[in-house]
């Protein structure tokens, strides 16, 4: 069961990006938008960002996630997002001796099919055993492992770069491990960050309409709302 | 079994990289360098950027490559690559209705560990195949699925990236499938472009030493070579 | 005055972008339907993935363009676009014997502006040649040399960062110059890959409506579009 | 005159960068690996990943620096780094009032350059300053302005890439200017992360030799050292 837990993150994320969109449009210096900026005003600056799209000083300040107890069909798809530091549990160099993995809900709702499930994960893992008792390297053995298995990491990203990444993964269309995996890291920020953490939404929020071809219903589709 | 097939790729890719070279530093205009330069000019012109290490003019060709037969094991290795374009075939998507797997030298060369890496790899699929059938998604059955089923992709990569990656993939410390992927994407790149495939080698060759802590032999260790 | 030319790209652009997607999600393989798609099929395929917004696949063609007569101005903002490669010739080593600089026309078309603007520009160029002469570096001199000085570069963008370039370089907000220039890129793209050219258009369009506080008349606002 | 000022990094950097590494060697959870691990074994396992060129997890952590009073010679230099993060004030809506600019030491130390150059650049500003009175707008104005006027920003690295900068902007081969402006980076990190700030340095001390075709002196060249 995924495991977020924040453990590294720039201070004063918002402020930081307030004063530098600040500057870009003003004559004051850095370091006296730092100290002058009201929270009001730091506020109300991220939010006309936000509405107009301007984002790139959301890249100023980043977050450092360790994330357990994902299988690795979640880290493949996670490490996909190519604006980011991933370091991840290596395979190669680390002996699975526990086994963890993960059941999909669709399959450990169904008890005949789990058992199964459970069974055939269990047969592939004692057998990764047995071949590493008889001299196969953790490397090697390892093609026998399950996606099921769990693997844990360390990631960092930027504000930016967060906001994008949720846009799509806590999309409806998002497989349901992501999802919940993204769903734990916007809990994270909105604890340190809460202007950032609620802007971690579905890509829908931001466009006001779906751009999928059919709706969860969550908006209507462009084509409703545009008219084209 | 890994097969590569470069699908795409920029043409005059030497003479572009050398013309952007030679542009940096004189006030020749584009075109001009574009056909005046020799292939002899281009040669030493390759070479002298390789030397010094100035690479950002390879960035300017890249290469398309149709990659299929390889594991997950090595897909999940290849895309963290970052500098880099993937389209994976989809195992949400994809029902994987026939077989195709890879097996590790070390266990098939050991026929009683052979047959029952086979056995449990098919043993997996068979699940995975009667899960589809009982209604399960082929994005939730594929958590059963070995890390050794094939999968295929479209990957692109600029000529200092596969400069890097082959820096890295090609040293001895990779392991066996990636090495030998980089290996076939190497001699792709050498049929159409023979003095950039030249330069896909390990990072010995271009340090002069090995920087691990353990030399495979082919050059002696930093500490060795520099005292240091 | 900014000269645009195609100097190399990948063939069968729009081809390998719809095979891509096509690999993405079937079972068929990469070099079939390379050959299987008819263009009626890659045009459909593209206009889908780009409604949708699943522009991924666009990054594996790629665009190399000759870039002369634009200002120091135009290319201090082009090389902000980061996924890009650029080669641009150095102020630092090539000394600018002749002077080529850029009037922009809110100045040219008045003559008595344009009369002061060209004297001030000509004797700085004056002075610069001078430091030369005396035996300043040229990376040195050029901290005289106006922002309006012409420079030239090779620049290699894929077809994804170019349609996001275009989306923000082609809108109304974007300054004249460099606007112009991505029009010249965007007709250098429609005579070798017409459905992407037709593509490069500002992020209006995309959206259905303009994000910016103030609409310049092409596209009504977010608001009057979605309410909110 | 450059000033540099950190106003915000990711603290502990030293101790996450050791605890990623070790994560991706051993069975043990990040958040032990937070709490445990000495000074000491910090220190010796960033040594071992910066002496074999193992530099992911050096990405974990960000600084970011508020910069003054750099020449648009330098940022245009500066920006060409692309794994970061800049926000430049703009001189499209921020009109130059006053006017502050950089002078190369090689011309300020000939008193009569000096007066020649002086004089030009307040020439050009006063010309600036005309056209905005005359309703031209800052972003066209500004055309006539001199290269050596200064400019501020917001950048944000990790520290990687500020490994990979330095190893390149404080080699002899720099110009003197963004020299300046990396030894002050370096100072500032050396405040905070004082084993990261040690790193940073030219290329030659992690070589072992230098690459280019002359050395500065520092280091022999890579002929010298390695023969080939």
């Amino acid at each position: 069961m995924v495991q977020v837990n924040l453990i590294n993150f720039t201070p004063n994320a918002e402020l930081v990006i307030a004063a530098a969109a600040r500057l870009s449009s003003s004559s004051a210096r850095t370091r006296e938008l730092l100290e002058k900026l009201s929270p009001e005003r730091v506020d109300g600056l991220l939010c006309q960002l936000i509405s107009s799209g301007h984002l790139s000083t959301f890249e100023h300040v980043s977050f450092t996630f360790s994330i357990e107890g994902i299988s690795r069909v979640t880290s493949h798809q996670l490490v996909r997002h190519r604006l980011a530091s991933y370091t991840q549990q290596s395979q190669r160099y680390v002996p699975l001796k526990e086994l963890h993995y993960i059941t999909p809900p669709a399959i450990s709702t169904r008890s005949e099919l789990e058992a199964e499930f459970q069974r055939a994960v269990k047969a592939a893992h004692q057998l990764y055993c047995d071949m590493l008792e008889k001299g196969i390297t953790a490397e090697d053995a390892r093609y026998v492992l399950p996606s099921a298995i769990e693997t844990q990491l360390v990631m960092t990203m930027n504000a930016r770069e967060l906001m994008h990444a949720c846009s799509l993964r806590l999309c409806d269309r998002a497989q349901w491990e992501i999802l919940q995996l993204f769903e734990k890291i916007k809990v994270e920020v909105e604890k340190v960050a809460p202007r950032i953490g609620a802007e971690l939404r579905p890509k829908c929020y931001r466009l006001g309409y779906c751009d999928e071809r059919e709706s969860c219903g969550l908006f209507p589709t462009r084509e409703e709302v545009t008219g084209s």
